[in-house]
Parts: structure tokens; C-alpha cells; sequence
């Protein structure tokens, strides 16, 4: 029941700032979209399964990770509050994934099927807009991010995040940040006390 | 005048084969690309100008590269024929590059600028959709480089690349797959001699 506890409201307010969306669409959208509440470090997908949601974050943090054949553990991405975030090769392609989600913090997410997701775009004029534009800046931090990796010593991709997203320094773990960073524990501890 | 020489063959058969656009929609849109030659090493754009334009290659090689304060360089993406590329954040966002665009071959591009690639998503219906999946396609290939950048060693990276696109490995100068592998031409020779 929508109210001040609406679950969906945050969501609401991410499309309709995006795009122009009737009232009976953006119910509809709604009701596709079911409410979860994760706890710390819950894993939300497995590597070696089929990703079947993508999540709207209300609140929290997850990430998307990889782990090699020795166990160690690589950040691919970091999804904060009012952002979408899914692995997005596997929901896509609908084949199982290399990457694992995990849920960093208690967390509130929104979750839909791929099949739901699929169908909003013959269902909503303008969804396949609101996802092209979308993909666009995803596609954009990603393109960066490989420049990052490309082009940067660790300072340099420090330096970076503390521009682009000082909290994430704040909120997440060190191993977390060293490890989206692709540097060592050490290398951050180092960093981080000459700022 | 289309006909065996047309230069925007290839381009109607790339769009014809993912989406159903009338001819009328079809004319109006190749008239929107123009067609130039490039000669082996032509700098297309240079980094610190605004990418003007998007291309499609009917032949040829073109590479994304960054270039750091010494002068050393690094090769984002590589775009062959029957492909669109550009140097995206630039483009999109019509803001200066970071990055440079090289045709590494003599190339026959189509090119249309940011305004007219944009007027296209309210002229003819589905260009939204057409667009939405080829940033869908391009997405999971650029996580796909994350990954390979964050979890692979040199051997791994060239064993994938060997795998995925084992042409460019016989076509491109050493140099480049070196550099687009982010590993020393030295590493390069010896996996090579290796097989």
C-alpha cells in the first residue's frame, strides 16, 4: 500500500525524473518490482548461476565480484542506494555467471525477474529510451574504469575515488576498497594516512 | 547511386538484420552518414577535442588509445569492419576526449555527427531498441575486459584473446595487441613462440 513506507517510492522518483510515464505504467512497473531486506555479507547470487533479478537499491551496498581458482577475491563493481546494479553480462544473456553479488551492508532491494524486465519494454512507451540512456552512463563508468586500469598507479585510482566517491572510502572495508582498486591492504593503509 | 558499389550496403545489412525499419526510414538514415577513406595511422581524433562523430567500418581497423604524460600508449578498444565505434564517453557526453582515435589500416568509415545519431531516436521507431541492445552487447564486452584486466595474467589474457579474436592477433602490429593486452611486447613474443 503506498504511503510513506512505500517501498517503491524511491523508485518511483528515479524513472519518473527520467522519463515521462503514465500512472497506470508506473503501477504496473511497480508491481513487478518485490521487496527484499538482505543482511550483512548475504551472497545474492552464486558464480555458476543464472542471474535472475536485477536490483533497485533503496538502501545499502552490494558488489559484484569475481573469485579466482586460488580463492582470491576481485571487485568488479560497487551498487549504492537509488542506483540498479545486477551481473549485468548474466541476467542479460541469461547464462550462468562469473561474477558473485553480495550484499555489504543490510540492505533494502527491489528485485525483478529478467522475463518482468524484458517485457517492460514493449509494455512502457519510452522504457527502452530510459535503458539506452541508462546503459549509456553505465557503459561510460565502465569504459572509464578500464582507463583507470589501463593508465593508473594505485595512487592515481585512489586519488580518483576520493574525488568521484568519497563516501565508498568511508563506508566500505579497506580489503573491499584495495580490492576494487586492484591494490594491496598495505598499498592502501600507505595512501590513505598521507592524504 | 546504391548498386554494387553502394557505401552504405554493409550499413543497411547490419541494421536490416537486428531491426524492421521501412526503406523510407532506411534512406533517411544513410543519407545521415557520410563516407571517407583513411590512410594506415590517420589520426581521426585527437584527445583534448570533442569526438564529433560515431563511425561504422565497411573495412579496416580503427583503435581507441590513451596516451599518458611520457608519452606511452594504451589502446582501449580495437573496432574492425561491421562495427560502430567511437570514442564514447567523448561522443556521447560532447565533451573533450580523453582518449585518441588511430586508423590503424587504410579504412572505408561512415560517419554522422552527435546531432544527427541523436535525431534519429525520434525520427524512426525502434532506433531506441537498436540502440538500447548494441550498448547491451558493447557493456558486457567492456565487463568482459574489466575481468580480464582484474583476474588474468599475461598468458591468460592472450590465450582469451587468441580465442575470441584470433585474426586481430595476425593482422595488428605487435605493439598494439602488446599494449591492447596491457603486457610488454618482450611477454608478447615469448607467448607467441609458445603457441
Amino acid at each position: 500500500m503506498p504511503g510513506i513506507n512505500d517501498p517503491h517510492a524511491q523508485l518511483k522518483k528515479f524513472i519518473t525524473d527520467r522519463m515521462a510515464i503514465s500512472s497506470d505504467h508506473l503501477a504496473m512497473l511497480c508491481a513487478k518490482f518485490r521487496v527484499k531486506s538482505t543482511q550483512r555479507n548475504e551472497i545474492l547470487l552464486q558464480a555458476g548461476d543464472v542471474c535472475p533479478y536485477i536490483y533497485f537499491l533503496n538502501s545499502g551496498c552490494l558488489r559484484v565480484f569475481l573469485m579466482d581458482t586460488k580463492g582470491k577475491e576481485y571487485t568488479r563493481f560497487v551498487v549504492t542506494e537509488n542506483r540498479f546494479g545486477t551481473a549485468f553480462p548474466s541476467f542479460t544473456l541469461q547464462e550462468p555467471s562469473l561474477a558473485s553479488i553480495q550484499s555489504l551492508e543490510p540492505s533494502e532491494v527491489l528485485y525483478i525477474t529478467y522475463y518482468d524486465y524484458q517485457s517492460l519494454n514493449d509494455a512502457i512507451p519510452g522504457w527502452d529510451r530510459f535503458n539506452r540512456i541508462g546503459l549509456e552512463i553505465d557503459y561510460i563508468a565502465s569504459i572509464k574504469r578500464i582507463e583507470s586500469l589501463i593508465t593508473m598507479d594505485a595512487k592515481q585510482r585512489y586519488k580518483q575515488l576520493m574525488e568521484t566517491q568519497p563516501t565508498l572510502i568511508q563506508r566500505l572495508p579497506s580489503k573491499i576498497i584495495a580490492d576494487y582498486l586492484g591494490i594491496s591492504q598495505e598499498t592502501l593503509s600507505r595512501l590513505k594516512s598521507k592524504k
